[in-house]
């Protein structure tokens, strides 16, 4: 179950953030946002086969997850997620980094700029390929201890973020609910479970 | 732990997959599978973003995963995922569906045409966004109950696949190992816990 002013504040960020018209933009090939090549190659077996490869921003679209406990409870965002059924979608704070190197130092970044959220320390819970045929994406989910509020959003132009905080079992719930429906958070969910039972 | 010859054999499956030699591939911009197409999106609260949306073949790149049970054990697919450290892959069967409706009827034509197997039933266990800021894909995990091999497989030109079962463990210890590297198969194995705990 969840707290009834829990569910009551999050449809009315819901409401806030549903999409309400929609229009095609013409953009240049260039100006694309995502973008593909193609290689052919050869296995050890001697076959030989063509993929193509999503990229993203010049980037391969790696994202840190990051899964930010506030005393006791789970902080999590709330956005425009356009292509949805629900067209908002709630989550857990995620970027993409620039290097696997950056991976740490992104998480705490997006975290901070999503939220103005920072950890006492982070620790790595797991790594996964987001689209393997398509795409190097490799994506970790963090898990961000004692988090304290240190700084106001900072968010870029077409970014609109809000945030809210559940504990485990309301977690569940909106997953269950179909409120949480993307496979990063998902999969964080499951990962965390061992976490929560421990505390 | 993984018994021996399972261990080996995968080992030898990925040996004969593995990348040897990449060259890039000069397609025009018309033959690309990957495609995007941009929106400007009016939210109710008044603001206008844009978002890019990732198109697939002509289709959103929804895909039905399927987690077939072959007389107690996990029927699993090795395939080159050449975007990946490893450059082979190894995860449930899957594939991309041309429709919602056609879910349940693709997650079968897919398990036969990777493996020649076929189920009593199966069920729904799970349903995802597998790239929720950038692309309508909407996932299925189904669990496919007593398959039995009744056809050959049926591959398409450049799809090479080889397969093999697993007990639960093993799977895990292949999830720990970092032979399972991709959210919809890590996913899988965190939603059908229940199922192996309730045999």
């Amino acid at each position: 179950m969840i707290r009834k002013e829990k569910i009551e504040k999050l449809k009315e960020i819901i409401e806030e953030l549903k999409v309400i018209k929609k229009e095609k933009n013409i953009i240049t090939q260039e100006n694309k946002f995502l973008q593909s090549e193609s290689f052919k190659y050869t296995l050890n077996n001697g076959r030989v086969i063509t993929r193509e490869r999503l990229i993203k921003g010049n980037c391969d679209g790696s994202a840190a997850i990051i899964v930010p406990l506030v005393d006791g409870e789970f902080l999590t965002v709330i956005e425009p997620r356009v292509f949805t059924d629900l067209s908002v979608g709630i989550g857990f704070p995620a970027g993409y980094i620039e290097s696997l190197e950056d991976a740490k130092a992104g998480a705490l970044r997006e975290l901070a700029e999503e939220t103005g959220y920072v950890p006492d320390s982070i620790k790595l819970i797991d790594t996964f390929y987001q689209d393997e045929g398509c795409s190097m994406a490799l994506n970790r989910i963090y898990l961000a201890l004692n988090c304290k509020k240190k700084y106001e959003q900072n968010l870029d132009k077409d970014e609109i973020i809000k945030y809210m905080t559940f504990n485990y079992d309301e977690l569940n719930y909106l997953n269950d609910m179909n409120y949480i429906m993307g496979v990063n958070t998902k999969l964080a969910l499951e990962k965390i479970k061992k976490y929560v039972k421990e505390r």
